[in-house]
């Protein structure tokens, strides 16, 4: 007997060429994510809803980018721009405006899907070199042209979004190499527009590209990963998978080269000094409001996945499980490198999403582990061969302490599969009505139960409201927390007021604004009350010298100059 | 038979009270280390001294301060700053002007030898909280009156000398309590001016002051360790002998809080934040040119002294021990706590004066270790057990790869035993004329052996002058040069002439400025020359905004007032 089962039509092909889709949809257009069946079963249950809402895909999208604008700038300084960088590498079609323009938040795909079109530059510029961004520059500066530059566009807070016009200035298209393997000093010069896994292939291939003894690694993987660059990394100061061991994209850089109004510098390469406040971290996370990145020197590490340990329990409560992962940083044994903890919510609906055998999840439950209560930790020690293994050992203690049962290290290597296509699942829901979306936020271990709660009661006080959360990033004095959220939304003001109060909230209990998806526009009007005056002042003075004519990604990005 | 053997008249009395001594005088009064006799026997075979040289001690600043200047603050403006701290809390005597405007350089030490003093303050301030630092900036702001911090004094770069007059300020009388542990977090929560024995203290004694249920650490152990102040540590950007380990002071912050011109702020105190450029880090290094830290929040560590493991190798050459330096550093298993190469010349010289047993020299120059090349490795790894065992494993590992013979860990721990100590032989040796001073700079691996053999060539080209380098701060990206230089100097000129020539050259042949003494007014005048325009015009545009009056430390601070 066969049972006759629904399933949407999720979408399969990839999104016609020069359509508003092309323009939203996360990453390789050829590329899916659906969700599983009991993903679907469980979406249908929380939100009330029945096949028939799944039978027909609203606002797809799926027509060619029309813009109601022209561009509006003159003529004189088109044709100066193109002497600079060639005309090859200025376009001013509707299609480019509005991708250049775009990132990957929620509000655009929402309107891009009713082929509503917020700010666009007038053009879209791809500079070939150091010099054409310094002449760019300067030209811009001069004729007070607003310049917004653009990497990979995997901003999820308009952090690329051309407010004023001007011109979108995208660093990915030939700024994208890696200069050269400093193998004696275990660097890598690269520029800013290179992505992540040209990167890392660069890295593993040091040795046939940069003839040095061993292969290397960035040690930053970010979600965004394959479509994020080194220059977005540092400047939105990000952090990737594993960043407990690696570090955050901030301590991965030694030193920077930057184009700005107030004219081009490089910072010095070493490993430390003592000369003063640290230009080279002044430049980290500023978002594109005070210059451009043009070159980067970045730690690399040795390459060694022959010593990847890894490892996943159950813990029988979050608050176990945190109490562990408090111990664990704070041990002095070397920090695992991926290192994760889901609260009920998140083991309970992402066993859902992943299966968990049934035989497992009776021993579960017979030993006394609620569905409700318990809690996934995952990840790996890297790192040299005995290191990572006594790693791997003193986490397996501390868990068994707190409780913990082992799942051996097969769900932490499951979960590597998937760790860059989560984003991919955003499209189909939305094509049936349903907002996925993430915030995050930095807590110290004393707050992280206060804003873990009030975020969750918050967001769990709407009904039909799912919510999801894991802890990442680990240090000794705290970690971060990642929401996500999934809810049936009528429209964009329902959207925006719950989107603000989640991070209201999460500022009311404790956390900071953002851990690491930076501020951009979307969170920049909290600066203020989240900095205080005294020190978003200190902010705008460099604003003010680095771009005195307010040139660099103004309109808002990081509060600066609203 | 006996021997008739010439002793010099080492100084064994406390400096009189009062007296110039008093103020040059480096850490306790009653505290003396005298160069060994084989060291005096050293010294006078390199500068061609004899026993004669060694009968009188010459200008040993045993008279009272007195000053020829009275303050010429008005008489307004001591009410005033009396009525604020109390006038217990004020002082204008000679002796107090000249003590608190004094640092530990050679020259001041030149001078004060004289019965020479160069710049003081009007009044000596000791502020008794937060409160107090506010009013005193707020009003000293609005009557221009120059503000110069204290903490303890042990400036080598002339940090704390009162270019304007006005007032020194100095944290270190009152200000100077651990206010919190917070276990949870692994923090505490300090004010600026607590010395570091105290501090050290405090933590170790945290379950019966804090009722903690674990003791701690603060992780950093500078050489002037007794006489700095956590403060002192944070604005000069220091480094302690196992930061290797434990990091540089710029990692041990957490957050701060300020009092500048300004305003008064306090940054979060999250492990890591995308929140844009972090004034917590431009802070850092401020060396008193932007603003009064009043508080400062700082990571602590385990204290687990139980699990440290010593070790100590002699290396055949320089190269094998900088390479297998490097080797330890980009090992990825974590680094050693105390890790210190010496390089030929301090190598043979420290045996000299620590003396090291007939039989092993024997032993190591039948195995081609000459004394003209061998060098000394020490170091301990701390942390967690297991984690301290693989380090000092693959110390040893790598050692035997680059040629190392292991002298067990005896070396190491005899040399824990003079750590804080070496700057008491100073004034000996200036009793006869003989100077000692040191100069470092922070390196990349591909320049180390430029810097040094350039550096060196320097200083060895002037004839009789010792000159003995160590590395003791590593990072897999590179170390720190640590010149220590002997000389016979007849005077300030020659000094000042010799000591300019170190520095230009550890520029000329790309070392820092500073890895960890900072910049004061010594190296200021070259900060333009390091950083280049466009960044020193982001540090004066900071100062600028901070202090638009130009009363915080000025005169000459960093480069920033000139």
């Amino acid at each position: 007997m066969f049972k006759q089962c629904f399933v949407p039509k999720w979408t399969e092909t990839a999104p016609p060429k020069g359509s508003y889709r092309s323009v939203f949809k996360y990453g390789n257009p050829n590329v899916f994510k659906h969700p599983s069946a009991k993903w679907y079963e469980m979406i249908k249950e929380e939100f009330s809803m029945t096949d028939n809402d799944f039978r027909a895909r609203k606002e797809e999208g799926l027509l060619n980018v029309v813009l109601d604008r022209p561009p509006v700038i003159e003529a004189r300084h088109r044709e100066r721009i193109e002497t600079i960088v060639g005309r090859e590498n200025v376009t001013s079609d509707d299609y480019s405006r509005v991708k250049y323009a775009s990132g990957k938040t929620t509000e655009e795909m929402m309107e891009l899907r009713k082929g509503m079109v917020g700010c666009v530059a007038d053009l879209v510029v791809h500079p070939r070199s150091k010099e054409d961004v310094q002449h760019i520059v300067e030209y811009c500066h001069e004729n007070r042209i607003p310049i917004y530059p653009y990497g990979a566009g995997s901003s999820v807070n308009f952090g690329v979004r051309p407010e004023r016009g001007g011109i979108s200035l995208v660093l990915s298209t030939h700024m994208n190499k890696v200069l050269e393997v400093n193998e004696t000093n275990q660097t890598a010069r690269v520029q800013p527009g290179i992505y992540g896994p040209a990167y890392e292939d660069a890295l593993h291939r040091a040795p046939e590209l940069f003839h040095t003894s061993r292969r290397y690694t960035c040690g930053h993987f970010p979600q965004s990963f394959e479509y994020s660059t080194v220059g977005g990394w540092i400047v939105t100061l990000g952090s990737g998978q594993a960043s407990s061991y690696y570090g955050d994209a901030y301590d991965l850089v030694i030193s920077q080269e930057y184009v700005t109004p107030a004219g081009t510098f490089k910072t010095h390469d070493y490993p430390a000094t003592a000369t003063g406040p640290k230009v080279n971290d002044i430049m980290k996370g500023s978002e594109g409001a005070y210059g451009i990145m043009v070159e980067a020197t970045m730690k690399v590490y040795r390459y060694m996945p022959e010593n990847t340990r890894r490892f996943s329990f159950m813990f029988p409560t979050w608050e176990a499980a945190v109490d562990a992962s408090r111990e664990i940083s704070q041990g002095e044994f070397g920090m695992p490198a991926i290192f994760r903890i889901s609260d009920p919510e998140e083991t309970n609906r992402g066993l859902k999403l992943y299966g968990m055998p049934g035989f497992v999840d009776t021993f579960l439950r017979q030993r006394g582990f609620s569905p409700t209560q318990r809690c996934l930790f995952l990840g790996n020690a890297e790192g040299e061969r005995s290191f990572a293994g006594n790693v791997a050992r003193q986490v397996r203690r501390i868990a068994k302490e707190y409780g913990a049962i082992s799942l051996t290290g097969y769900p932490a290597k499951k979960w590597e599969h998937t760790r860059y296509t989560e984003p991919y699942m955003r499209e189909d829901l939305m094509d049936y009505g349903v907002v996925i979306d993430t915030l995050e936020t930095a807590v110290t271990w004393d707050k992280l139960h206060d804003v873990h709660r009030g975020v969750r009661e918050y967001i769990k006080a709407r009904p039909h409201t799912m919510c999801m959360t894991h802890a990442s990033h680990f240090y000794p004095q705290g970690t971060n927390l990642y929401f996500i959220f999934l809810a049936r939304m009528d429209g964009l003001d329902e959207f925006r007021k719950f989107q603000r109060g989640i991070i209201e909230n999460i500022m009311r209990f404790g956390g900071s604004l953002s851990h690491h998806h930076g501020i951009g526009r979307m969170i920049a009007p909290l600066m203020d009350a989240h900095l205080g005056p005294e020190q978003m002042a200190v902010l705008r003075t460099l604003k003010r010298h680095f771009d005195p004519n307010g040139i660099m990604n103004p309109g808002g990005q990081l509060g600066l100059d609203i």
